[in-house]
């Protein structure tokens, strides 16, 4: 997921290695903490019931039987080993570790000599690269080599990696513009194979990358748009098809450009993310309107109640955006990171750490989506409730939110030459070098909940250099002091913000980002919504649940269009976070009519308690809405 | 499609031969005079060329080759043998009875000695009934004998009818519970084998379509919600599944009732209408909200853009509202029907009559759904070009609405005993016979442009009987007079206003239902239209396309609350309408921002105009909006 090798042609500022980075108590270190403490864990316990790890066992000729599952399953093994290996970077696990390293003996041992590694087809080496569209084998690779620099990277330790290299070599040696066409029907290896060349500096990974991506839009996939297939990559110019096989492709892309340079790739991502987020993002930062194709639909089809948003695209969209900005050093990409984190992330998995939905819809009717409709249709709705079951099936989401939460810590800050940026606010002490200096900082702030961060500024000695805070899109009005004095110049939203300046040891930089809690409208092609306003705190999305409105119904709720809204913190409510409270309307309506030109003829007032979006069915499962009529 | 058997159990009124009534022109006279010069011809050429006429040659023997095209194609045959039938009734069309005639001898020769006729499998026996779920053979031979006995009735030829009977009788032989269990993956026989009974008085069929309807439930279509396999017909009391099957099988379910009395069964179908018409049925009548299954949704899952909506899935409602009309003789049902005959239905075909809306979604936001994007992907949003391309696959729709036209002025009237029913209203002449007496009508109104509606009364001399208007459910304010003088008693939407008399010859009655320019809001649990409203006038819903707005994007367009909407008639515009003109605001949005705490800051008036959205991109293709914002 994170990238932090040093190498890049193109690179805004380097990321840092988790390590240096202690996070404190927080939103985010909470999340993180359970993700360790029951996610990951859990993770292990499923993959072992379900058969994923019999797999190994059976390849490696230690346990009779065949390989089941679906064809993607290694990868979740993959996904979990890489979710631990960031998780170790910063806090001791014997019980995870000890978990991992049996683990990656037993893949180790499932390797065959020619480096081949694919737990489905190593039985049958017949069926190998039969079926590029379907048959996950580079999908499962890519995971294989990320999971390795990430263990490499976080403990140092080097067999996984052997094993990564062998199996790039095995590709290498099958594909290529001399050998075999083709490329992989879900991408994941392009930003693997590139991050491999940074780690290794073996430039046959990243011609390798480019190979595969250069394949795209000659019919290798049978011109699958659903498989970004349609076109070559150069002239795709809109996010089509499949939202998480596209994501992971443009993040793969965005790889190959901080390594060439590539004007003409840079303008192309740009249009396609331009396209991405003002005509094809939910305001949670999902992607993915359809269930059909698990795809992107047309520019402005953002549909709240039958919307997708797979809790993967999220974090493909997390992961697209944070190699754009490692790459342009530009503040729309850390916004979307943010929207996207808060929102579409945090809602895949449950408070508990166990159970994780699929899809991100952002309106719920009620019991009626779970109730006696088969698997498909509930994907199809959305569910209500969060469940284990994806165990059985498809499992990509859940080690996919390990991994990130795992890996988060690596990009709340970047160093340029002179240069230290802040992208992300949660708090936390880091030591950062900064042109051979070690700088620490001491980051306070109880941030999403409010916008006042302080950040405590500590070189060794007296340093000159730049320090860059990300200023949010959504914050007008910041100040921002340095020692109680206020800073000159505007703070524009949306910018990085440069404070240049012969720091000394103890130099306290406080800003104060403005957090009202703000009334979104849609663009009003975004028909669904015409209308409508969505509550919106700083980076926190809202919602209301069927629950806290015991004597209302939820869908007869109306905002007053001067309605006053405000935040209300409870350190013991859904893990600790701020509420919105105010005023809402209660329309009754005439009639069970459909369609009627009858008004409702009564607004009754009654109290709005408004509970972040990512927290939703965290309580019990009910009906939910994000968008709220207007009057 | 038209039942008019004097047979029934219970039965509130007989209806009327086709061939006593003479319509004049009018909106319906006009869309059904392109039926027969149009649309009939070309679809016989469409047959021809696809394929489907050769496939009874080659059945017969009198071709070689192999059957082509889908399963269902001889449907498509017979549904347009059963639209030219009841053309006939009123009209002479030499060229396409002869057409007629000739398929019909094609269809006689094909027909095995056992009875057996589908021409994919004629010359596969051990194929045959071996896949109920797909197979469509008892679907096709429903339509078989629909269209054998419309050719009866309305020719007095009875060929087709001998080789219906014989296929019933084969299929009889095959199945019944002391012989083969199943029932058909599509539901069309069970109303067929109903009026074949009345038409025959043969019991057997009647045991054999009730027999189908008990299979359902029992698991003989793998369980299968969309093939409502998934509870007995007895438990079933919301509309689930395949739109199109569920309300055929609806329809099969109200033959049956009205052969049987059997109140449980009323009482059912009953809880089904309420769901369709009060939780799942979109302001043009159409059903069915997902492209996924071609399915209905859960409870105000009714989407605008992506909703489905196919034309026959509301010609299927108006079959069923139809037939629970002529069992229970309730207006809310003739209420359902007009509903979905002007809006729903009519928008299904183009005014030329040779092209198609497979689904008629209610927002089209331009090119972009018809570009590039496969098949499926097009019918996933609805295209905004109707084609004729459907006979190149699925063809379905077509030659329902060929058949619906054709029979329409047969569900115009009604006699009970003494009562005569005015359902629809709509220019004509006809002739009823009541209690032995011939009554003469002359019907005149601008319907539905307008709500005056003036019937003059012939009996043959003085006559005593009751005449039945129905007040349609939107018609508030209504009048009525006789020979000038106002009739007592209030005239209430929604109900059939009786009037006892003795009538004599030259009555007038004269209504006036007012018909002012209607905003309809939308439930509020329907929350894709919040906020927002559609104009109706009378039957009439109305939309606004692109293509009259060359300075103004229609997304931005939003109605003033207080404005004033007036209809205004154009004889020469698009085949004679009422359009809607009125005043909108147009706004002006800060930014290309997909969500923005900004508001609209600029409300520029401009003029609105509104046309049926039955004939909507029948100019050129563009963008489309039903419902629209208010403010």
């Amino acid at each position: 997921m994170i990238t932090n090798s040093k190498r890049s042609k193109v690179k805004a500022f380097d990321s840092i290695d988790i390590g240096r980075i202690e996070l404190h108590d927080s939103l985010l270190k909470r999340r993180r903490d359970v993700n360790r403490k029951r996610s990951l864990p859990h993770q292990y316990q499923e993959c072992e019931r379900t058969g994923r790890i019999d797999n190994f066992r059976i390849a490696a000729g230690l346990k009779e039987g065949n390989y089941c599952g679906r064809l993607a399953s290694d990868s979740d093994v993959y996904k979990w080993i890489e979710g631990v290996a960031w998780t170790l970077a910063s806090d001791e696990d014997h019980e995870l570790k000890a978990r991992a390293d049996e683990t990656i003996v037993l893949i180790e041992q499932s390797q065959e000599a020619s480096g081949y590694l694919n737990t489905a087809f190593i039985h049958h080496p017949e069926k190998r690269w039969e079926d590029l569209e379907n048959g996950h084998e580079l999908y499962c690779g890519g995971h294989l080599i990320q999971a390795a620099l990430a263990y490499k990277r976080a403990t140092g330790e080097g067999k996984l990696l052997n094993v990564a290299i062998k199996w790039a070599d095995c590709i290498d040696g099958y594909f290529g513009p001399e050998a075999h066409s083709g490329t992989a029907g879900h991408p994941e290896i392009e930003m693997a194979l590139v991050e491999l060349y940074r780690e290794t500096g073996n430039t046959r990974y990243l011609e390798l990358s480019r190979f595969f991506g250069k394949m795209r839009g000659q019919s290798v996939l049978n011109g699958s748009r659903n498989k970004q297939d349609h076109v070559p990559v150069s002239e795709q110019t809109t996010v089509e098809g499949h939202a998480v096989r596209q994501l992971y492709l443009l993040a793969g892309l965005t790889d190959l450009y901080a390594e060439t340079d590539d004007a003409g790739l840079l303008e192309n991502l740009e249009k396609q993310w331009v396209n991405f987020t003002t005509r094809r993002m939910a305001i949670t930062g999902g992607a993915g309107a359809r269930y059909t194709g698990e795809a992107f639909g047309l520019d402005y089809e953002i549909p709240n109640r039958t919307g997708y948003y797979e809790t993967c695209a999220s974090i493909a969209s997390f992961m697209w955006n944070w190699r754009m900005l490692q790459a342009t050093g530009a503040a729309k990409y850390t916004d979307v990171m943010e929207q996207v984190l808060y929102n579409g992330i945090l809602s895949g998995v449950s408070l508990d750490g166990e159970k994780y939905f699929y899809t991100n819809p952002l309106e719920h009717h009620g019991d009626d989506g779970a109730v006696g409709l088969s698997w498909r249709n509930i994907m199809n709705l959305g569910s209500n409730r969060r469940t284990a079951e994806h165990w059985d099936r498809t499992a990509c989401c859940p080690p996919n939110i390990a991994r990130l939460l795992g890996g988060l810590p690596g990009c709340i800050y970047g160093v340029a030459e002179d240069v230290l940026y802040i992208h992300h606010y949660t708090p936390n002490t880091a030591v950062l070098n900064v042109e051979g200096g070690d700088v620490e900082l001491a980051q306070k702030t109880s941030y999403p909940w409010n916008g006042i961060i302080s950040v405590e500024v500590w070189p060794q000695r007296k340093q000159e250099f730049s320090m860059a805070f990300r200023v949010p899109g959504w914050a007008k009005g910041g100040k921002i002091e340095i020692n109680g004095e206020t800073v000159e110049g505007s703070v524009t939203p949306g910018i990085y913000k440069r404070i240049e300046r012969n720091w000394a040891p103890g130099d306290n930089v406080q800003m104060d980002l403005p957090m009202p809690v703000e009334k979104v409208r849609a663009h009003p092609r975004m028909t669904g919504n015409s209308g409508c306003l969505a509550l919106k705190r700083g980076p926190i999305v809202y919602c209301i649940e069927e629950l806290d409105y015991p004597q209302d119904d939820i869908f007869s709720l109306v905002l007053p269009e001067e309605g006053e809204f405000v935040p209300e913190y409870h350190e013991d409510f859904l893990g600790g976070v701020a509420v919105i409270r105010g005023e809402a309307l209660k329309a009754s309506f005439p009639s069970e009519e459909l369609y009627s030109s009858e008004l409702p003829d009564c607004w009754n007032r009654t109290e709005l308690f408004a509970v972040p979006y990512f927290t939703w069915a965290n309580r019990q499962a009910g009906g939910m809405r994000l968008w709220l009529p207007v009057k």
